[in-house]
């Protein structure tokens, strides 16, 4: 039986106090940007820092009794994980997450810190869940799924309900899409309380599964490129997910890699904001013109914040070579008192600010009598890079970037 | 004629529609962590990243149509910059900054973004404020103090106001202090309000300038040492903040470099917030036990976000090392094959996780046939440090950090 407004209005009444009702934020710079009135859905400041405590949360409060004391076991290395544990903690029931070999050691820490057992296990995602649910035949345990599964649908649809009261004159919003669930849930509670507000879907180009699956008019499964947007990088839709959105859900659009990294620096430069590759796609689709509309009332949905922190600098160096306000080149120089000098000073005239330098007398293409710089540059913008890369050039420097 | 209540609620009529009313979080971290029920409010959030703005638009609002026409300078590389500049794009009046050659370019930027004129003078703050001082006699502009000023210190004093709409039953307020605009300001409100709740003013140990100054019982001047929190690096504060300072708050405690950059770091992995050193100062002095006070309703004011992204990545790097979560080190290896793997080997049993590696052949003190291995480990703790150093060394490895 298809989940209706009633069931995702139990689902707040149950998650009240352990689920937050989380900001909406109006973004001047992201409505400049984008020529619509943006306002940010902050769901990376929701309890376990996503959105999935949400669906987990009501999905535990569907359990009886029995299967309660059984407690719950799931597979996952990221944010199903935190709101499982979470979720159980706040129920006082036994928790187990599986997770792959090599998962990050801060995913892990913050599961256990909920008091979760975690189970690391498998050299993939496919393998951990593979034990999971061996597992779960074993000890009678609630196997929770990510998103496939009617109560976490109408758990993550809460937030539609939130939205609605939030902002009733929205006209139209933008969702991450991975496996479903949280697009599901809302589309189906917005479009049902209004069926003139647009819900538009945003993936990662590097595994377009729900994109693909649509035009197929079936879930089906697609090879999947690494992507900075792990959370969305589910390789093919779940079954109800999929028939709810064929439904409800007007259009699915695709972001790149590019976009996400620099909207993920733009939002956490401008906005203050910690957002994860996933929960910035939705607003990168928008900063990139992708979503067919203007001078509209949209929210976009920042899904969750769970960035590992030493991803952090590699996100923010990326965002700022993408956006030219960062750059590595490296040159051969004669290897003379001077030479080093009178390059360095071309550099501070051209306004290049030296972040970091190295020089290196040995390597494959560096002759006797030369030496190879390698410097890191901050920059302005990607003028401001061929401005200077072509000044050097101009005065003879082969510049390798 | 000293501030009251009244200049503040004038404040914050005049500033609607300019200025946001920011959130006021509850933070279960830090409240756990500190001991108290701990409420963060969110001026990284508010307009231009920083509370500055509030005390700028107010001094804006003061002026006379003539003055107004003249136009506002201030020098600042900072905070105080961008509110100014967007406090007169709003206004629509002419604005000067000066900021000292070698300001950070984002925020040359971003104050150039708000309309203003950006000049770059002198190669100190000092003599940037000094240019601004002499420009301003030429042109009859209103120069804008960034405390020292009574509007401002009703401006910055609208928070205050926000908080007792916001948590009436406060019990305390911990504030960061440098010039003392903004604790002055909120200290004034909530103590006439109700003198029952405490303030408590926190400063960086490398410029402790109010603290001394009350010491003192006058305004005094001290060294500055290079500080994150350059926010608050005010080398002798202001006269009428130092006089209601005197009078309204409880006490100032000061937190090291090493307790800001870890707390900036929890604030951004835990709460997906970016805060500034000198905006993280007031949590970090509630985390590292600073205040005495414990079980109590306490709002920490984060006073600002505009952190250099190029600093981002340093701060994460130093905040990471502190906690124990990174560690860099050295050791001598045999240059035969088998030599490095085997070392290898031994750190991947001690789960740590390689992020960069390195290996020399010249220097300084590598003897020939032998080699030096630089690594960068993700680790779990200051304990997991320990554990792999022992290690390590147990078995005759020579490991420098």
């Amino acid at each position: 039986m298809p989940i209706t407004l009633t069931d995702v209005e139990k689902a707040r009444e149950k998650m009240k106090g352990i689920v937050h009702i989380t900001p909406l934020d109006y973004s001047s710079t992201f409505s400049e940007l984008s020529n619509n009135d943006v306002f940010l859905k902050l769901e990376n400041l929701q309890k376990t820092g996503s959105f999935k405590v949400r669906g987990s949360c009501n999905k535990l409060f569907s359990l009886t009794d029995e299967e309660l004391k059984k407690g719950v076991i799931a597979a996952s290395a990221g944010n199903h994980a935190q709101g499982v544990a979470y979720s159980s903690k706040m129920l006082k029931i036994p928790c187990t997450i599986v997770m792959p070999k090599g998962a990050p050691l801060s995913k892990i820490e913050a599961t256990k810190r909920y008091g979760a057992e975690v189970i690391l296990k498998g050299s993939s995602f496919d393998e951990a869940l593979h034990f999971a649910i061996e597992m779960q035949r074993k000890t009678g345990a609630t196997f929770v799924h990510p998103f496939d599964d009617e109560a976490v649908i109408a758990g993550q649809g809460t937030i539609g309900l939130e939205l609605m009261e939030q902002l009733p004159s929205v006209d139209a919003i933008v969702c991450p899409v991975g496996g479903g669930g949280l697009i599901a849930g809302i589309a189906m509670v917005v479009k049902t309380i209004n069926p003139a507000i647009k819900v538009y879907g945003v993936q990662a180009l590097s595994c377009p599964s729900m994109k693909h699956s649509l035009k197929a008019m079936t879930p089906i499964e697609v090879e999947a490129q690494p992507t900075m947007a792990d959370g969305i990088a589910v390789r093919k839709p779940g079954i109800q997910n999929f028939e709810i959105i064929r439904n409800y859900v007007d259009d699915i659009f695709c972001v790149d890699e590019m976009e996400i990294s620099r909207t993920m620096l733009m939002v956490l430069e401008r906005n203050k904001l910690l957002v994860e590759g996933s929960g910035a796609s939705s607003l990168a689709a928008l900063l990139y013109k992708k979503i067919p509309i203007q001078g509209k009332k949209v929210v976009s949905i920042l899904s969750g914040g769970n960035v590992d922190v030493n991803f952090i600098s590699r996100i923010i160096e990326h965002g700022m070579v993408e956006a030219g306000r960062f750059v590595h080149l490296s040159t051969i120089l004669i290897d003379k008192p001077g030479h080093l000098q009178e390059f360095l000073q071309l550099i501070t005239e051209l306004e290049g600010n030296i972040l970091s330098i190295s020089l290196e007398h040995v390597g494959e293409n560096i002759l006797p009598g030369y030496a190879k710089l390698i410097l890191s540059l901050e920059t302005k913008d990607k003028n401001h890079v061929e401005k200077i890369l072509t000044n050097l050039r101009e005065r003879r420097y082969v510049i390798d970037l």
